[in-house]
């Protein structure tokens, strides 16, 4: 078990991209989109690697689980999700000392072209830099996650 | 990836008994309780393992992913779980060539007293002699999961 700690904020303009680097798509669903009290379960494919990721609720600071699987069972999980399967390229971008992932939605087509940065945090009281491209902060709005992002596509699931 | 075959029933009386061996105690309880048309996500903890399993939806034919997971992740899991914890012994039957676990269920109390046989079998052609304390055969009842058991004691969640 671990405890993520990390902070989320839209992004405004393309300020980012020029120190944007080591693109890495990625595609990920839910088996479980989770919600202010529940838990999300993820599965993850990025590059070879595939993720099965177990997320507390919470906002800043969250449980989290991780444990690798082999990519064949994502991808049949990926099919089995009731879900949207979301697809986006991460960038790692540095910043006064913290190290920035800026993701770009590619699908589903509604994300398209959303843009988030996230930062984690080694605890609650490191106090990053903010670069001027980013915009508000939605850490602790529940509608940002990725899961309720997917979520939110299903008819009659998700924050709307 | 797996694909798991398998034949559940009601159980009546206690004729089971005599034949019982290798009492297991489980504990188990889902970050996502599945349905008709969606996957579940058990976390169980037997003995001193622990196991993180993804089933399909369906009744004698299911795909099953299971990954074996840390008991102290399990145990976090647990509490993470918006569903009730469900406590269970497992009991190992042979009767004519195949072996039929015996679930006694402990906990929550609403379960207590309920006894399910399953069997595990190699292809859907096989067809096991059946022992005469079985009861009805439920292995398309959706109800019956152990899924949805803890599910339906949730308010507004379940097949009620």
């Amino acid at each position: 078990m671990g405890i993520e700690i990390e902070r989320k904020f839209l992004v405004r303009g393309d300020g980012w991209r020029q120190a944007a680097r080591a693109p890495l798509p990625m595609r990920q669903g839910y088996l479980a989109a989770g919600g202010p009290k529940e838990p999300s379960v993820r599965i993850r494919i990025a590059g070879a690697a595939a993720l099965l990721t177990v997320k507390g609720p919470g906002g800043k600071v969250r449980a989290e689980f991780e444990y690798a699987i082999p990519v064949a069972d994502a991808e049949a999980m990926l099919a089995l999700s009731p879900f949207a399967t979301l697809a986006k390229t991460r960038w790692e971008v540095a910043f006064a000392g913290h190290l920035w992932t800026v993701d770009e939605f590619a699908a589903p087509a509604s994300l398209a072209g959303l843009v988030l940065a996230e930062v984690e945090l080694d605890s609650e009281e490191v106090d990053p830099d903010l670069p001027d491209w980013l915009g508000a902060e939605v850490t602790e709005d529940p509608r940002y996650s990725n899961a309720a992002l997917v979520a939110a596509l299903r008819p009659g699931q998700g924050p709307g």
